[in-house]
């Protein structure tokens, strides 16, 4: 019915090439919850910041002039006309041979165009003796130095954390524009799914696969919305299906999709809407059954049910569709450099990934130690792996103390 | 009164020897909303996972004894004599010259003790040929082989992420046991500061550090509360640290701490409580008029006004001890080797933190260009910004093409 295996590189360029990103929409956040959102917009300032000539010194506002020629045997002498309080508009005028007592972030009264430091001068009740000489804008920020009115200061599709909210803040707003966060359809298929919260019944296990799946999700950029566990039954996992392609931007099942006499995850999203079905099978060792595909703009992805090739397959497949969705930077896997600690095997003819783990040898050379995995579909494999050895294709094995490369699961929280 | 300008080491000694993290307490969260959130307790599995000795390919379910000796040439013969369907308690027992279909993830019926997977087998009605021969226990996952009844199998103290949610999921459990995230009071003095959403009075700023602030924060595993822009006033001031120092578990103040006139935030954090203050000014540009002190237990930070050196101090500070008190690990800077693009000057006798951003030349060298701050007090130079260089208390400058470790500000999302 299908085409069957792709190789991985044909896997990952048709899911590239077919995925085209639709705007999902615009909504307003609080800037105080708005760390980690996107930017829909340009933001341009309709602001001059700072919005005046600002002191940068504690001091005396003077006319640089007035102090040329001026330092330790010469003093120039000048008459302390008043103060400028910080964070009130001046209502004093700084006329030649005068100065004005001021602080740091306060505004530049009219007529002085430059701050000597008070470390800088010797005072005798109005008398001020200034030791140096000063240049014109010396000691002062000028207006619209930092950001002027109409210039952009952040771009559409820039993720905003800290520093880029102190920018917001600075323009006055309490809102920022953002992109909407594309809703993920999370759900698991297979009679021997049950649900959390209630006990086990005999022969079944827990859902595990939502859960980390909607995990990833979140830490991609995604928010995930369970649709349950839905049994092997084909109206029950077509009507589950229309509901998640028709109220999320995208979706996830998991299980159902290997060879069994009941996967109908695949047929059925092919009979939901045009293209269907793009990848039906990948050369991949975990991951092999992992089928994608698309119902109108909207992506399909069936992850295997084991939980290390679910998540796995997440990484390498789903999450940059993801990112994509949410119109964030794709961000590459961070990676580090280690020595394999044991053989690590691959299956042949398929693009094969090694869990493990890393540490240090007595040498402090970094190993890459594969995680036992005890059996294929043990849950603990990945909470004990950083990351995981990519082996090629036409590859046989990673022998013992090879360099490899590690691409790790998680960024600096791991051991390394 | 205080005693004045640490050196950048004796302040850090100081802060993290005075500071004891006190626990927070624990409370529940929903699993789907624990990411990134920390265990409070050691997690022990009142199940066998798997629950059941569990099928690990599709075939069919034999005792191992009946295919001693079966290959290509001489296949066992067994009877089929039904199928186990999944996520049911098999309702029939495997004897010799027997076997069961089965599907993986399907509970291994009571007398057999191996699978035969489906390519290695050929059936006429109920006569199966088995042209291989198996060991005990070959394709089974045992019952408790990936996680026993009893064990630990996450650590008090681990951040949850998509692999270890998904552990949890498989204990059954829709809750999980977390520690409370830390209140993080934020407030902003100066007479200057105006609050958002307002138009902006002349004379004044809007508050940027707050927000920016806040927002690192949130990214250090605290949860901010907004105190305001506090006027310059001893009393207003007074009132508003008691309260945020009663109401939260670590304050943070900005502006307020040069040596302006009205700067009476150490004295109002000293009068609170004991220890009281315990840095007052580090030897550090930019930062100098950072001052730290605790009431009772809780830390009290004072960052200085200029929204870069307020930030900056806040990584180099507030941000280890607020992840400690958040029970996380503290999280070292990300960094990368680079080749200083100019000379970088340092204040004298200061640790000198220059803002750099990171770019490469034309022979695809990673350049560390400083970046023009328009005035002490931009807002604009952390956003430009993608990590600093250190420069040492006894060095002059770091000159041009020198190789230079570069701390970055974020993770992988920024250029490099």
């Amino acid at each position: 019915m299908f085409r069957k295996l792709m190789t991985f590189e044909e896997a990952k360029k048709t899911v590239d090439s077919q995925f085209k990103p639709v705007f999902l929409g615009e909504e307003e956040a609080v800037l105080l919850e708005a760390n980690n959102r996107v930017l829909s917009q340009d933001i341009v300032s309709a602001l001059d910041i700072p919005p005046f000539n600002r002191s940068t010194m504690d001091g005396y506002a003077v006319k640089a002039e007035d102090t040329v020629g001026a330092d330790e045997n010469k003093p120039a002498v000048l008459n302390v006309s008043g103060a400028v309080s910080i964070g009130e508009e001046p209502k004093l005028k700084v006329a030649l041979g005068e100065a004005v007592e001021i602080v740091t972030g306060a505004v530049i009264p009219e007529g002085a165009d430059a701050v000597v430091m008070v470390e800088d001068t010797e005072r005798e009740d109005s008398e001020l003796h200034v030791f140096t000489a000063l240049t014109a804008n010396e000691n002062v920020m000028k207006k619209g130095s930092d950001i002027k009115k109409g210039a952009v200061v952040l771009r559409k599709g820039q993720v905003l954390g800290s520093s880029e909210i102190g920018v917001l803040a600075a323009l006055g707003s309490k809102t920022v524009t953002v992109l909407k966060i594309p809703i993920v359809a999370v759900l698991s298929t297979g009679d021997e799914v049950a649900e959390l919260g209630k006990e086990l019944p005999p022969g079944k296990i827990y859902d595990i696969n939502a859960y980390s799946i909607s995990t990833a999700v979140i830490e991609s950029g995604g928010k995930p919305v369970y649709f349950g566990a839905v049994p092997d039954d084909k109206a029950a996992l077509t009507k589950a299906l229309q509901t998640a392609v028709a109220s999320a931007d995208m979706v996830i099942t998991s299980g159902g999709v290997s060879v069994g006499p009941k996967d109908y995850t695949a047929q059925i999203v092919d009979s939901l809407g045009k293209p269907g079905i793009a990848v039906y099978g990948v050369a991949m060792k975990p991951g092999k059954p992992l089928t994608v595909g698309f119902v109108g703009e909207k992506p399909v992805f069936s992850l295997p049910g084991n939980p290390t090739s679910a998540l796995l397959s997440f990484y390498l497949f789903a999450r940059p569709v993801l990112q994509r969705l949410a119109g964030r930077p794709v961000s590459g896997m961070k990676m580090v450099s280690a020595f394999a600690g044991s053989r690590m095997f691959s299956a042949k003819g398929r693009r094969t990934f090694v869990m493990v783990r890393l540490e240090f040898d007595t040498q402090c050379r970094l190993i890459a130690e594969p995680v036992e995995s005890g059996g294929s579909g043990a849950i603990t494999t990945l909470t004990k792996a950083d990351g995981y050895v990519e082996i090629a294709e036409n590859e046989q094995f990673v022998d013992v103390d090879q360099e490899v490369l590690v691409f790790l699961f998680r960024g600096s929280a791991g051991k390394v």
